[in-house]
């Protein structure tokens, strides 16, 4: 049996760099244990320094791959990499292929790099909060450049990708209409786009698709200190590699350069500050509202009174004993 | 242009079944429309006859083509059918085939049929709540069978697909392991199993995989009334739809017959409640914070204070405001 560390006792541990303690104040921050909450703070207020990569695509983009990539150069280069996966595919979780699962074996035995999967499910409104946390805590642990690698399916996940210093999108040639349908939303969130299996006939039209798309401006935003690259790559021949990594180091010294960087990470600190909020005020209503609920549902279900004017009285109540209880 | 017509006024000219008003009074359910709130809390008073079907499986599992099947043969026995769809790649919003949108271009010249298509994004959040009033609206309207399609992937989707008296979940053989990771989450959620594209060879190893996981019972939980059917069924011969609409129906009698119905309607209206109380303090949420959230967010990004903290001062303080606001 392991002792019980107090969580407190746990951040010079991590600032240290060790293994266990990173490893238990991340299952504490992803449990959302009380007991973590001032260490997770003094955490935040020592992080800040490392270059945090969101990486997303849908399943079967080659998110993967791309990542596992990626870790093993920038290790080559001398940086710690610290990899975060919330993708319920990703090869952390059970879903990929042989291959995939290999390379990240091979990762996860050097010590100069920690992997996290998460579970999308259970941490459930809490995800973005969990893995934020997660980002800060390897962050303190000199981790130097932070993966965050997440599938392009669902708001919240989509959010995460976002809430990074450089975000990568992952497209696919060749994915069927109706995967590619779900990847709408997710293409105007990149830095850099990323076309995977590049060795393929029909890669060449996806570049292309991409590049038209920047090129009519439709996501162009006010990204004017920076053009958006679209990229080739390749796991199967190994090329485009070096490029991505080229592209990834020069939107972070872009972001240095000028006021973009700052732009984002204050959109990031807001991002941050209404998700921690959100989940601070479903967990205050979700307890003053649990012994309210079944007798209202119940007029719901005789359809003698309407969701709308229930759930009124509802909120109106399990605040007025929220705000009771604080007094 | 069209005269403005107070939604009270749409009230019985929905049921007397007008499409127009129909359609009117949807859209202003999606936008969350102020002024159509008492209208809606009627609607909500007058239906709960129709039977409501969810039916959700993964991208390129074939559910379009079920829906539409489903919706020909339940018009032939003279049901009026109704189809709300959640799906970023069903083929009324554009992603699909065009055998899909030629079967769906038949389905819609039909006056028994009524079809709407939702946007998932933009009514995020208050997604459940649009579909359910839609759902209303066509139930007062006298269509007697509702199908809502949504795709299987996202928390909110897969809750709405469950928000239904019958619930098919759609499998396809042959899908790549990645898109059937996501799926894991939605099959627990089956009444009914379907497994499409039964024509292909490696059909029968998808049967036989879902038939053994419900054999273990895996996904068991309390459905003793209810013996949960795997059936195939294959758009290109035409094969096994009879057997899906029988099993329908069968399951359309159990619920009715035993308190199968009544308990799933009790947890509906639970859910129900929760998704608009939750929608609701979101809004007041949003609105009473607006205005405290950019100076907390600027003390976040210079890591002077932690999330926790901000966020627990900008709760109690926006929780103040809004109820000072209502004193």
């Amino acid at each position: 049996m392991t002792r019980y560390v107090a969580s407190a006792e746990l951040v010079p541990r991590v600032a240290a760099g060790e293994t266990a303690a990173i490893a238990r104040l991340m299952s504490r921050a992803e449990a959302g244990a009380e007991e973590a909450r001032e260490a997770l703070a003094d955490i935040y207020r020592r992080a800040g320094r490392a270059h945090v990569i969101g990486i997303t695509g849908v399943p079967g983009s080659g998110k993967s791959t791309l990542v596992a990539r990626l870790a093993r150069m920038l290790r080559e280069e001398g940086s710690k990499v610290g990899i975060v996966a919330v993708d319920p595919s990703s090869p952390y979780s059970g879903g990929a292929i042989l291959g995939d699962r290999i390379r990240m074996t091979e990762l996860a035995l050097d010590p100069g790099v920690f992997i996290r999967s998460m579970a999308t499910r259970g941490a459930m409104g809490g995800m973005a909060r969990a893995v934020l946390d997660a980002v800060d805590i390897l962050d303190v642990a000199g981790f130097t450049t932070i993966l965050i690698e997440t599938v392009g399916v669902g708001q919240d996940e989509v959010e995460i990708a976002k809430a990074s210093d450089t975000t990568l999108v992952v497209s696919a040639p060749g994915l069927g209409d109706e995967v590619q349908a779900i990847k709408a939303g997710i293409l105007e969130i990149a830095d850099i786009h990323i076309v995977s299996k590049s060795d393929r006939s029909d890669a060449n039209r996806t570049l292309v698709d991409l590049k038209q798309m920047l090129a009519l401006g439709v996501h162009a935003s006010a990204k004017t200190e920076w053009a958006i690259p679209v990229l080739g790559c390749s796991g199967l021949s190994g090329e485009g590699f070096d490029e991505v990594v080229q592209a990834v180091r020069r939107h972070r010294e872009a972001s240095l350069a000028s006021d973009l960087g700052l732009r984002r990470r204050s959109r990031i600190a807001q991002f941050r500050l209404q998700k921690t909020a959100e989940n601070l005020l479903a967990q205050r209503f979700a307890r003053a509202s649990a012994s309210l609920a079944p007798a209202l549902a119940a007029r719901l279900l005789d359809r003698r009174a309407d969701p709308y004017s229930l759930a009124v009285e509802l909120v109106t109540t399990a605040l007025r004993e929220d705000a009771d209880e604080r007094v």
